[in-house]
């Protein structure tokens, strides 16, 4: 107990006065454009890659060897490490940007204290182990509550940051507090931040626009057009919307930002893994070897299932959803399906 | 009055028993499409036309000499026409499909009963003489009352219309029945058809969205990329819900594809020459040169001035057309504005 309540002092002395000490999980496309905007601000950012050659590499050439190479680090502000022990020691706020297949395998190795520490979530997907959201997956597994939590959103292609193009993020905490915090650490020339309350909705969105996505790219491969594609793009923030409020009430626009312009980036991008998941099965490609074809992780397809179940469960109406989950688990036609798909859209 | 009753009678029957008789004033790619589309219901559809040229090619080859070259008709579906009087008198629905800067040259020539005729605008601009929508034109000008007026919106290129690639269309009329009866006269295997009843809120959204769509292409021409094009398209659905409420209250769902859909469709084509007048502007020429070089017709150009107007009459906050219409109309800075937008958007 008086270990924890040190550790809370320390925690809010940090927070209070300086910018607190900040690292990141993961060594992808997404991970690496984090690092990126962190290194703005902190003197000092903490990575936690995958293995070895990844952090060699890094400490070597100053960038990542596989993801956004572009991106030039200068090493004095990273500090690079294997063993994400010795990152969360070192952090107050602990971001996390691996996929959503990886991160119980990278989180579930940590055994040092993490108490009061910050967790934010970057992942876009479903913890399959738990098959449910990070932010639960955390609560219930970690009993990391949702005041030491942060989601981030909005429409973020890492390779635009890395160009420092203008981008938006949506930082989601239960707490103003933290929202401010850590506002501060990613804002920059190129990072406008902007503050939520809806932790559960943002997570939520960013998984779904990955579901839409593969749909969106499902039509394109079946033949559809732009005028469809906007159709159906615009019943799926419906449909979201529909979804969002089932799931956790809260007052929220969906058409802000983090969720209509998250799922206009993701469902306009020709380079989403997802929407290029959706474009093979439409081509006719069994759904089993365009994964394979691929050979990259498309979050939809395993948050399709889940959201499924949870639409289900709830006893909500969401075609288009369930028509994505039909083709990709049922084997049924994409064709056909999409047919049918087509009366029930407006 | 005894003429208006029989008419009155005349039409109604029509309505009731078969199809009504169509026609279509323009010959542009949309008023082509929508030839297209109505020649899927009706045997004969009427079509007015711009010149004796266009006229004669039509004839002679069965497809329009200058737009949509690759639609072919079966002549005897149509009954071409130079003059809008002997078209209007043919039919009880009158599809006006000009561009809105040539509708009052078109419209003004009619000098024959028009009395319990419908009137279809599928025109997407302010018309300039009266710098107001056509809605209201035909209402002040005409004495069209908005119960025989329609307004048919919603994402539609009318290339891929050309394609028979599926699109989806909404009518918006005051009276049911008109509705029910001009779906008959659209619905087809690539044309599924809804109505509504927000007749000038579906008008002034098609106004918007091109507006919007310079916007999008000012953006791009200034080097911003897909992040930023997904954040400004999801402030400007919103800042267009508040210009819709302000000026016609309705129960809408400004995500439906009449909205938000017709914005995505032209914000995010390449072949939008609203984004094409934009990003010229964007990338340094002067608004005049981006006017001249173009020798195509941006509505959204004129749209600017009458929306601006509209909005600061009514007291209302449209950071987005505020920006373009100074840019459009006060010789602005794109770059400075764009910059000072960046900041109200989220």
């Amino acid at each position: 107990m008086t270990k924890i309540s040190a550790d809370k002092k320390k925690v809010c002395k940090n927070f209070d006065e300086n910018l607190p000490r900040v690292g990141v999980v993961g060594s992808g496309s997404f991970a690496t454009a984090i690092v990126k905007m962190l290194v703005e601000n902190s003197e000092k950012v903490h990575w936690c890659v995958r293995n070895e050659f990844v952090k060699g590499a890094i400490e070597l050439r100053g960038h990542n060897p596989v993801y956004l190479t572009s991106v030039s680090f200068n090493k004095e502000n990273l500090a690079i490490t294997t063993d994400i022990n010795e990152l969360v020691s070192n952090c107050d706020v602990i971001v996390l940007a691996t996929p959503s297949i990886y991160l119980s395998d990278a989180i579930e190795k940590m055994t040092c204290d993490y108490t009061c520490k910050i967790f934010v979530s970057a992942i876009k997907g479903i913890v399959p182990k738990v098959n449910d959201v990070v932010a639960h997956y955390l609560r219930d597994e970690f009993k990391i509550g949702f005041r030491c939590q942060a989601v981030i959103a909005g429409p973020c292609h890492a390779e635009e940051v890395a160009m420092e193009r203008l981008s938006y993020l949506t930082i989601a905490t239960a707490e103003d507090k933290v929202g401010e915090i850590l506002k501060k650490l990613f804002a920059s020339d190129f990072i406008n931040v902007h503050t939520s309350k809806d932790i559960l909705g943002n997570e939520y969105s960013a998984i779904l626009k990955n579901i839409y996505a593969i749909g969106a790219g499902m039509a394109s491969g079946l033949g559809y057009g732009d005028n469809f594609a906007a159709v159906f793009v615009s019943n799926a923030i419906r449909e979201m919307e529909v979804f969002l409020e089932a799931i956790y009430e809260e007052p929220r626009d969906v058409n802000e930002s983090a969720y209509l312009g998250d799922l206009l980036v993701t469902a306009y991008s020709l380079f989403s893994r997802n929407r290029s998941l959706g474009n093979l099965i439409g081509k006719g490609y069994t759904v089993k070897s365009a994964i394979q074809s691929m050979n990259m992780i498309a979050e939809g397809y395993y948050a399709a299932d889940s959201v499924y179940k949870t639409g289900k469960e709830k006893g909500l109406d969401l075609p288009i959803i369930n028509t994505i989950y039909n083709i990709l688990y049922e084997e049924k036609s994409a064709e056909k399906l999409f047919k049918k798909l087509t009366l029930k859209l407006n």
